[in-house]
């Protein structure tokens, strides 16, 4: 499962409507993560880091909580046992190691979450796809600036990216581990 | 100039519906073309490979000439001086030689045109965009199976990506032009 | 099985060099690559563009043919249905389609032949390493410009790389294809 | 300036050997590296998790500190402000954003220094010369487990790679800035 920037500084023009559109998802994402944490699927945190170099997790999540969307950063902190990989532009697959991670995880089934929906989720998406992965997308765990773009974004997931965009509590993760290890087993043989 | 996928084989079951929206694309790709030509842009083909791994430009034409939208590719084929990236996924970024190639012309802004608009191009241009790479999208250039996803993707480009979507005709290429040599400044100074 | 730049122009200062050290290698290679199809082992040359960024196997195997290498080149020319990835730089791996080849063909284990030893051939096995290939690099299947030069490359393959520099009238390629199989299943369980 | 893998929890096989011939280069980037930060060279720790993937500097220092080579690490131990990134594999370029880094920062001349010289050094070298920076490797601030290795490590990046491996007490920083000036301009005119 990965989250996305939701360590986030919301330092942008657009970030106040982006905290109002976010607001909502932070409760679905924390019961989605609780849920496959409970199920032994791995949480692997993509977030940006806002221009600090350092790859300095824990500085990078007490600059964010004392910024503007410090309540949503906090409900959404990362467990000192999450993966949490820093990515310097829009998919979590550029410039980072996250396809070294996720083939050592032996990883092939991806659920997205988080902001924005219609970019850092939707370009993660893309390059997720294109790397022949199976992607899992609720609708109910990422938001975009405005209402409109961020449902163009998932229906573009659905359609071209074969993306299932089920809300969140209506996923059965034990059927998505089953699928996850069926592909496997197609891919090799 | 970056012309996507239109050296194609049209195999794939949707191919009769692309084939019919992208017929009246030919021409403004083949007008737009000839105006960059006079005017020095260079021309980078960047084409799937359709499985063929033998990275043989003559073969690939040959064959897809052969097939169902013969005359849209014969309309469209590469000259001898064009350039030609052949690519194995969705993004001509993605497993290919056209970032290098791009560095190596000092080009930092990019024309793009071809098939399918909600796909291929819509993911090339996100890798660009993520790139930094200025973007021109004509919105008569490009086609997707359907209509309405064709004009989605365009939607996406140019809220999310800056992405100029004004028709091929409209398009003032010596004002790129003059663009393009500003921004290179702007990226060293 | 990797050919690496044997279709060559041998066009640079230190070509006279090359030509001479190489000269050996090519009924070798030859060799190898015989019984490597026999057995049904895929060959894939990963060559330079020479500059030529038009991707077409034919015009720049005809262009190699007539230099001063021709005879080399001749010997050594790929098959109709050997796959033929081109490089723009010194590694097989940098901004090519090969990893999602090798990946597509299920491919976990390489034999490295071709020139230069110190630099392509090189360059190539520490990028395949890095991506957790098995190597094999024969020693009689490629040459430097400056023979001490190779044996440095050979004894840094062998002992950074873990590379099986055997030469290739000694390898049994029926146990390698085993070993490969064997690695394989290791990945999966 | 990179700094590689000196953070370091110096836990494998070799370690004693590599611990005792690393010993002596401590001081000499120290050295180097206080230079540098004089003359405004930005310094890029570029180093290995070590299976740790949270992306947690601070954490990764104090784990390698209490380790066999705690007094190395300590002494190499990156300021507030120096920039870290974070690999997971040998080269420094693979699989992380150290070149999107060095593009924002308009770097294209990098002077490496580290452990070890004949792999992790060698490897982020050869990556490097082939995005065509320019190289120094100084070679008194590099060390191998053993001093052959290293020095044929050290042969190889001065031939293949254009590299220049002055000791670091013999490098004019002054005469390296003007130089990395001169080459950025003869890039873009």
């Amino acid at each position: 499962m990965l989250i996305i920037d939701v360590i986030n500084d919301f330092n942008f023009p657009e970030a106040p409507l982006l905290l109002k559109t976010s607001a909502p998802i932070a409760d679905k994402i924390v019961g989605l993560k609780k849920r496959a944490k409970e199920a032994d699927i791995p949480i692997i945190y993509v977030n940006d880091n806002f221009g600090q170099w350092q790859s300095d997790k824990q500085r990078l999540v007490e600059y964010c909580s004392a910024q503007a969307g410090g309540n949503f950063v906090k409900a959404l902190q990362p467990d000192e046992d999450d993966y949490f990989v820093i990515k310097p532009k829009h998919s979590g697959f550029f410039s980072t190691p996250l396809s070294t991670l996720l083939n050592e995880l032996g990883i092939q089934t991806l659920i997205l979450c988080g902001v924005a929906g219609n970019i850092c989720v939707l370009f993660t998406a893309n390059d997720a796809y294109m790397r022949g992965f199976t992607l899992y997308a609720p609708s109910d765990c990422s938001a975009s600036n405005i209402k409109e773009d961020n449902e163009r974004a998932f229906l573009l997931m659905e359609k071209t990216l074969n993306a299932d965009i089920t809300p969140s509590e209506e996923l059965d993760l034990q059927v998505i581990i089953e699928h996850a290890e069926k592909d496997k087993q197609k891919t090799m043989f």
